[in-house]
């Protein structure tokens, strides 16, 4: 930044490039409002008060507050792939990110990590990145790559590495695993997101202990208020599946805000398209109680210094020229937003192309051992089993147990029965792995599901009523390197292809989110549930082996109570 | 820090080095008070809540707060090394300082800061660096040493050095100085500390564009809130001579007070002594209606977010056990202090020793060229000349005519007036500048006051009624090599040696303190006006081109209205 040029234009001895006149600044420092021209030079905010400027804009007393910060978010969530991730949420407002990419990093490791970092380059977004700390997530699964407290250390100051990502291996932290350890140690001098819920007293005393400085997994105003005076930030989310923020705002005072974020975590396509992106977590705090200002502090301000980043988060000299537009304190309804001073989105459309990436570390990513022998067959010594039910609306899941029919010691499926069988493939290393087990409270018939979204290996995933089925679903994804399919009476529907990690695409978002809604007219047709929230996604959680209760890996079933890989007989 | 251990501690599967039980715990983050033990181990604090300890302290119900923080200061200003100072200020509460080595620097260069880190090491206060931007304050004079921006660039990313220290040449930032850009530009990721009197508007924007951080030098309430809206971090400043906290107090508000800080930036050990240090803020503070638990977030925790010290500022696992005992809100009367779990002061009663350290760049650093031949004949062409007027209690003074007496073409002392001579000799290079003036209200007769503080290239000043004894004052400075001395009737009453650069001793407190009053006690005796607040430390300004209105420095006389040295003769 030439700062001696922007000197000459704040003091008002040269013309600004462009002034934004008669703003209603949201001022996050005194939390006030204040009217002025916000004057912009070379992508920064040079002055506030009265200037001139080649280009002058009237605002017209529409609020203009700072761009909003998304806290801690998994882009991947949105099937998206970066560029195309900034094309939805930019519109609504949000201008810099703070991502964790820990799912394309169980695939494609630390090449993945990079992946994310190369395709926000050319964006406007703000995209800083946290090094995922858990990859993989157990060591109950088969993950495409595993990122040691080594890795960490060597990569932790690229251009574009902000911090540890979201340390979900609490127990590890708190009793005191020394890899776990190892890589709080190497990254002492970062940003360290926490993940820690339900934990409190003396486990919260040690989990914190290590200079982990926040945590987005807080559930009630109680445990908001604890994490706060044990010195954490706590992020307040609104995501797909997790909605923290009506909760919450319970417990937000004018003593604590200042620790207080927003942040989304997991957020799909369609709910950011329709409800908003921190917009809306602006918004529902308003509803509930938060003072807007307050509010719109805990979507700038308070989010940059946590994540030390002094360039964002404000409407003051020096401070990047990202704005955003709107007219109602209450509503929050985005219209402009700028970011370094140009002029990104209007009206909730984007007006940047997203400039797309992919590379080979990153694509062609599902490699299954022989796909043509993968057997489905499921071997039983008694009919006792047992069966992982779904839990609508939920990503855990409750152990039943079933009685099952049993063929010359295979499970034979009885088309009267809810339960279906669950398969997760190893898919990155063609191990041969291949985890079977049953799960009802779907609904299935005459079909299969497959998709590469499978947290957090994000291995090869299928549910079917029939093994024919749920083989041509399989082999149609290996076709398609990585997405979701529906197989129907030994067809294909329709599948969607996630060609970035099998977990992403750069395809627009309106064609991606068209096909998932026929896919799941269709999927109710072939009797999926009405209350199982989303046909597709809701399956992607039957393979993670950190939520309670019963979960399926490559390597079989899994008692998360237990910890351990338990047979399926009972 | 051994994390596996303190996690263990933190837990309860293992017993605290240290527990303080029944504490009313001061929680900077939530502003409450907390009853509760504080668990330390390896000089951390591990936990909040009940817990065993291998000594256990009942605190019986008194408040612990988080050790205070002096958000910007010059040591030099207290005569004391580091080590000294330790031994003053931490028995009032100081845990930590920024200090910004102004001062050394102008005399001793970089080798003067490194002699503030090194002297620093072995204490238990810690102490962050900021390195002088502004050495020397003007070309109008000859210091001891220049810092330029490539000594910066080169110094910055030394142990011990956290920023910049105040940028007092606002002009410079302002009109776009070169070389005060590319120290602002070097320093862009650190964090700068700024000083802009009354500086607002349009300038400010300028001033606050290249991230300097924070102001030390407001005196209203409204200059407070325009800063804070600004962006910046604004210490309320309680020195031996600025006094701004009362002025102050009626600014803060719970929306702004996050980014409102205390700092002492220049106090004499006695006024330390007397009135104490950041607690003394806090309290003024108090008096003045701001929140006790607002006051004391601004002496601690805001000051370490401002300045990025992850480590300090409050009472939470994983923090340094920096602890202060107290009993009462109002009075922040100091008992019990810890630092990094170590008890180090009781009582007002420092209990740790000072190690105290010197080294050759720092001593013998009085210079002067023949001091024999030294001549402090004023040469002039009329009797009309300049004065320089003494305002007390101030370190601005007024520029006055006055006729005076001339014999053979040179000034001609007239016992019956009130103005004495005044020389600044240049005592770092031997260059042979004298620069001579003269000086109303201070009222010394037979005899003269020689001293090397003189601001801000601290060469040596010298003030007397006549030129023997300013000749054996210079000279007594000479041979003590820095310090103070007062000279009657051809003989040294008094001298107080400053070893270190002419500006510190590691002479106990005391023992400076005492001959400081005896030799007050005698200036007064000989005539110093009463209403010169201190009869030696306020001529150490009148040396300071900075500062309206006439000035002297070893170059000659200095109009700071014009910017210029001009002659003594209107």
């Amino acid at each position: 930044m030439d700062t001696i040029k922007l000197a000459k234009v704040a003091r008002g001895d040269a013309i600004a490039d462009l002034v934004l006149k008669n703003c209603k600044i949201i001022n996050v420092f005194t939390r006030e409002i204040e009217i002025g021209d916000i004057a912009i030079t070379d992508g920064k905010i040079v002055g506030i008060g009265e200037y001139q400027g080649k280009e002058e804009l009237d605002l017209k007393n529409r609020f203009v507050a700072p761009g909003f910060i998304d806290g801690h978010v998994h882009i991947e969530s949105s099937m998206l792939t970066p560029p195309q991730f900034a094309k939805i949420i930019v519109p609504k407002g949000t201008t810099s990110i703070i991502a964790d990419p820990h799912e394309i990093a169980n695939v494609s490791g630390i090449e993945g990590i990079k992946y994310m970092i190369f395709s926000s380059i050319f964006g406007p977004l703000n995209v800083n990145i946290m090094i995922p700390s858990c990859v993989p997530a157990t060591s109950f699964e088969t993950s495409g790559a595993i990122i040691t407290s080594k890795d960490i250390k060597k990569f932790r100051n690229n251009k574009g590495v902000l911090g540890l990502g979201e340390v979900m291996n609490y127990p590890g932290v708190i009793y005191g695993d020394p890899e776990v350890h190892k890589k709080l140690e190497y990254m002492a001098d970062f940003v360290k997101d926490g993940h820690a819920p339900s934990v409190h007293g003396k486990e919260l005393n040690a989990y914190k202990l290590s200079g982990i400085k926040t945590d987005h997994e807080c559930t009630t105003a109680e445990e908001l208020h604890e994490k706060v005076a044990r010195g954490m930030y706590i992020h307040l989310r609104e995501g797909s599946a997790t909605r923290n923020v009506k909760a919450l705002a319970k417990g937000v005072t004018i003593q604590n805000s200042r620790r207080l974020l927003f942040c989304t975590d997991d957020k799909h396509s369609e709910d950011i398209r329709n409800e908003g992106h921190i917009n809306y977590n602006i918004k529902l705090a308003i509803e509930n109680g938060v003072d807007p200002l307050t509010a719109i502090q805990m979507a700038t301000i308070n989010i940059a210094e946590c994540y030390k980043l002094d360039n964002i988060g404000a409407i003051a000299p020096g401070y990047d020229a990202d704005l955003v537009v709107f007219d109602s304190l209450k509503e929050i309804d985005v219209d402009e937003v700028y970011i370094k001073g140009e002029l990104v989105a209007k009206g909730n459309k984007a007006l940047f192309d997203p400039v797309l990436y992919t590379n080979g570390y990153v694509t062609n990513t599902v490699n299954i051992k022989d796909s043509s022998k993968v057997n489905f067959d499921i071997k039983l010594k008694n009919n006792r089993v047992k069966v992982i039910q779904l839990i609508p609306k939920n990503v855990t899941t409750t152990k039943v147990i079933r009685e099952v029919t049993i063929k010359n010691g295979i499970y034979k499926q009885d088309n009267n029965s809810d339960i279906l069988k669950l398969a997760v493939i190893e898919r990155h290393h063609q191990t041969g792995n291949v985890g079977l087990g049953l799960v009802e409270g779907y609904g299935l018939k005459n079909g299969a599901v497959a998709m590469t979204i499978a947290h957090d290996s994000h291995n090869l995933i299928v549910i079917g009523d029939n093994d024919q089925d749920m083989k041509i679903a399989m082999q149609e994804i290996e076709r398609i390197q990585g997405g979701i399919t529906l197989v129907n009476n030994g067809k294909v529907f329709e599948s969607i292809r996630l060609e970035v990690a099998g977990l992403m695409t750069n395809t627009e978002v309106k064609i991606i989110e068209g096909k998932l809604k026929e896919m799941d007219k269709k999927a109710r047709e072939m009797g999926v549930n009405k209350a199982v929230d989303d046909a597709f996604l809701s399956l992607a959680f039957m393979s993670l082996p950190v939520i309670p209760e019963l979960k399926l890996t490559d390597k079989g079933l899994f008692d998360v109570t237990k910890f351990a890989l338990v047979p399926l007989e009972e």
